[in-house]
């Protein structure tokens, strides 16, 4: 398998995954090379990574006037093909936590268990206000890393 | 040429359009048939639609306080294939004005002058408070009549 | 309620549904405006519509030698805003069968049971080498009235 | 400014690109946040990167026989938001050619000559019939570099 450089140990890195969304590949997804357009992970990430937030209790409204999270920005790799109606497990994980950010990572999973993407990006946590940075409270932290 | 219910006659109703938009088909909104998805159009119809509002003076901005356009519906008669890098113009007209709704048409044209689509959809204009109809001043259906 | 043109009796109508597939609302498939875009409903009536078709066997295979579907024209009438996270049933029916093509409804239901968005659009069963329209089998007609 | 991994002068970097590609953002093209989604440069990434390859004359048709270029992975760092109607010039250069592939960077640039978002991608060269990388030539090789 082709290395991706925010994976020291494949098979560690898979093992850390608890959090998931099922997808299923919609028809207008894919495009005229026959398999789903490269641009559709990053519609998935974005669908698993919000519901991921709101599992974690990090924030309960994605509008909250407290804090904010903003996608400070994101990568896949694209590891194998992906056809019209297959069904994905797409995964996702807090990787690291910093004072006022974290790196969550993304895994997109076959039917037959083969790892079709992987994914990472980092979240941003600031006040709506200011549009600035501010930092994560040690709970939240801990609701990260725990989840 | 197929038969569209909003079209009594195809070369009166085509010399009517004015106002056009260029369009360049992208590889992410063809699909694994090898040509434009289905979906497509109504982006391109967006696009083409807000663009000639804004050039008939209805409004200046999108998002005002006195009012707001809301779409109420929307079709697309599909009559040919549309292929990847196709430039087309996209057609917009005013066909009919009511007291607080207007139709507007649409028509996707090819290089070689063959229509790739036709359209049309009911536009509502509405007080943005309380969402309801409110209607069109003479001034405004003027707009939209010689636009 | 307002009026639909190919909708006679709205409850007799909404009765005759009987398959529908989920569909959440991705944050991606919002606007602007605070609500899900004009353009997502299609996206939703493809996604359900290749679903049905395969449920009710006509096909087997949306790729198939001996004939294969297209679509002729598609509308779609907004009756309510749609928010973010919600859940849909996309439901879809055959409405009535020609001779080689066949008109299928959509309807959007919300979690509070009531209609977003209502639809129809007319499919065209084709010969794949010719691309022109073929006759529907007596079987094939069988298969969507009664599914 | 934010440090972007793979930029190490942001300058030298910004004054290397040449080619570009004009694009207008449009209104489904934005989110519930008001500006637009994540997913949208990874669609200007896209149509970009193909306009470029077709002006590089590394292939004169992006299904040819011989060979043909696929994503390896793709990222994006976003710098500043983009809202509707905005024009950006989205800039991209061959930044490195290895044997059998080859790194894309991406600029996007707002009206007022800031950077909007920045990116990357590794492009592999693959024998169609195999899916398997296949070397560049150095004719190919240069045509990038020059490019």
């Amino acid at each position: 398998m082709r290395k991706v450089n925010y994976i020291e140990n494949m098979e560690q890195w898979r093992s850390e995954f608890k959090f998931y969304i099922p997808v299923k590949v919609r028809f207008s997804e894919t495009d005229m090379y026959g398999h789903v357009n490269n641009v559709s992970p990053f519609i998935y990430f974005e669908e698993a990574r919000i519901d991921y937030i709101q599992h974690t209790g990090l924030m309960t409204d994605m509008v909250s006037k407290d804090g904010a999270v903003i996608v400070g920005d994101l990568q896949c790799d694209y590891l194998q093909q992906i056809y019209f109606n297959e069904k994905l497990k797409l995964y996702v994980k807090t990787d690291s936590v910093g004072n006022s950010s974290f790196d969550l990572h993304y895994m997109g999973v076959k039917e037959n268990d083969e790892i079709a993407f992987t994914g990472r990006g980092r979240m941003v946590y600031i006040n709506p206000q200011t549009g600035r940075p501010q930092p994560l409270s040690e709970e939240k932290k801990r609701l990260l890393v725990e989840n």
